[in-house]
């Protein structure tokens, strides 16, 4: 039985509030100081709230798996990530803004020049991102269906787009399963789509047909007159949060990408746009509409991304200022942690386990003198699996009755 | 693969004793002085061995799951409480001291109230233990079976009481799935037993017919005209302790409860009254004649239960005080252990992972200055699944062979 099955007949509703802060690429590793990056960081609050929490480290896969955004984020939001795959492609539109639904297949696609059938740059020369962008609207305009299957597009970086096929009726979990026809080096003739599942025969025909289309339309263009198409994939069925924990939720993110996973999970999604206080700010505003709150806290990442280190504490010190806003709202459950960890030293994502701090008033506390790795370990949580927060949380927040009597 | 059947073929007898001690509901959290019941609690003896032994918390069913007393003690019993789940109408039986069977299907009853069809009181207005006792067993005299089904009555609290059909042959996993006929409200038509599994037809055939006899029976009562059932379930199959574990196993225990889940996986439970030093000198009488001790501790549950932080940490002292007695037989391996947390703080079952003391002359050993929760968590068994401390004490036993060559 999985967690969600047990604990879906314990559910029960109150008026109580769960805030969870995810600090995106939180967990570090050391620079030359032997401290990481929240070592290093100065973090009173922080730091104070850890001393009276549950602490642990979560592993958001498993022991060595370093998660995409995708699985991290799904894993705290207590979806097994090994069996909610997100294909590439769906992440692609979520994170280029788009709202993708169950009906849809969603593909990347680079712009690609082609001559007497052969490939001959992958990336179109790279044209730039204004250019690309009026060759998708083009396409856009001049291919908005195929038989009865509606085309989106959304332009993206330089050479990049992604395409969703909107089908008008529910698609089988295999219906994506098709190649990449980016043959992988110039020189070579693209690939076409091939399904891969009988069940993916009515989705190989309409990307055929798009790649054709596309074609016929941009090839008297000099660089981009080709497509290659990667990442074919459907939404995989996911269980609303609502409908799993009992919980109306607010996604508050300012990168679609985020907002896009929140809302694969049913999470309310509105556009925002902004700095960490604005979130908080919005946090606020929206505090008495729901009982959940994702607050998305971008830049520790992107710091960490970058090798940045100090740049890293230094976002992470900018979060630890704001924190006592969060605290004056009194949310009968806190849980501050991250996605997975982004060691500056790494330069990106990597598998080791991420401090998590779970706040309410039924913890022991009293264990860990301040919110890092190397203090969380030692904390009442232990090392745990990232789908056990969710349940957890719950517990903290009175929301889930006796199992058994 | 489970558990039981990874360490099945590893079993090997041997002359070694097994001691294990629940204190029941021994967890709990932190009053306004910062101690938790067991920090607050003067326990020397427990201290002392707890420096010498593996400790660490065990997790009774799963992260934030809070178990009702049959998970719980199927969890430090070494099974599964997902896979091994114990219907209400079997507690009930359990709880009264009934001796259930295989071919038994229990179920909780309170008497009601009816007139001109409709439940007037759900209760039969809480007529006093004495009447309702004297009612059971004139419906006892008056039913002793239906068809080849054989009816066994017990009175309980007030208005509730519970009736075991035994049947003559076994009955399916499913032979028990019938909805409660309790309307759960006053004003409304008593539910008739409506089977809701093929397999459940030859049980609420039965059902059907004893109602209807219990309402001729006591059709002139002015309260306790009529009768709700609830919680139709009968026994899990769940292989005896013995042919899982190769103990043969005794239950001290002097709460009907507890040595009806014993029972439940094939312990001897001799009845028995009294005092923890009762149930200390009925180990020392039978220490030949078993592998395996279960001594439960009732009271340290109960307390924490009211709310009585104080009272809780005297029980735990009271046990400390005992300890040494138990010392003295020089058991191969203790454990001591709780099968959940009762925080005083929640008055109630929690799902916060519960101290656990292993000691042997194979542990390591000095790293926890106390039997506590702040403790144990620094020790050498971390936070582990409650079903993995029945390997731990085999193996601490020696009755445990090498996996693989």
């Amino acid at each position: 039985m999985n967690m969600q099955e047990l604990i879906k007949p314990l559910i029960q509703k109150n008026d109580t509030k769960i805030v969870m802060v995810v600090l995106d690429g939180v967990g570090g590793l050391p620079n030359a100081s032997g401290k990481t990056e929240l070592e290093s960081a100065n973090t009173p609050n922080l730091d104070a709230l850890a001393r009276e929490s549950a602490c642990g480290l979560h592993i958001p896969v498993a022991h060595g798996i370093t998660p995409g955004s995708g699985p991290g984020h799904l894993g705290i939001f207590g979806y097994n990530p090994i069996d909610c795959q997100i294909g590439r492609g769906i992440l692609e539109a979520l994170g280029l803004g788009m709202e993708v639904r169950e009906t849809d297949v969603a593909v990347r696609c680079n712009y690609a020049t082609i001559k007497d059938g052969v490939i001959t740059d992958r990336r179109a020369q790279r044209i730039p991102t204004g250019q690309s962008k009026k060759l998708t609207e083009r396409l856009q305009n001049e291919i908005k269906k195929i038989d009865d299957v509606e085309l989106i597009f959304a332009p993206g970086m330089e050479h990049r787009f992604a395409v969703l096929m909107r089908f008008p009726d529910a698609l089988k979990h295999d219906a994506a399963m098709i190649n990449d026809t980016d043959p992988q080096k110039e020189g070579k003739a693209p690939l076409t789509p091939v399904p891969l599942s009988k069940n993916a025969e009515r989705v190989a025909n309409i990307a055929g047909k798009l790649i054709n289309l596309v074609h016929d339309i941009l090839k008297n263009e000099e660089k981009a007159n080709f497509i290659l198409t990667r990442g074919f994939s459907n939404m995989p069925h996911i269980p609303d949060f609502d409908e799993a924990f009992g919980l109306k939720a607010l996604a508050i993110a300012t990168y679609p990408m985020y907002r896009g996973l929140a809302r694969l999970v049913g999470m309310d999604t509105p556009a925002l746009e902004g700095s960490v206080e604005d979130e908080i700010n919005f946090l606020k505003q929206k505090y008495d509409e729901y009982d959940f709150f994702f607050v998305h806290v971008k830049k520790v990442d992107s710091y960490g991304e970058d090798g940045s280190f100090d740049g890293k504490a230094a976002r992470i010190e900018e979060f630890d200022k704001l924190l006592p806003q969060i605290l004056l709202l009194k949310p009968n459950v806190l849980v501050i942690t991250g996605d997975h960890s982004t060691p500056a030293l790494m330069k990106g994502h990597s598998w080791h386990p991420v401090p998590v701090l779970i706040n309410s008033s039924y913890v022991l506390g009293g264990i860990c003198n301040a919110f890092s790795e190397r203090e969380c370990i030692k904390g009442e949580l232990s090392i745990l699996p990232a789908l056990n927060i969710m349940p957890l949380a719950l517990a903290h927040a009175g929301r889930l009755k006796k199992f058994g009597a």
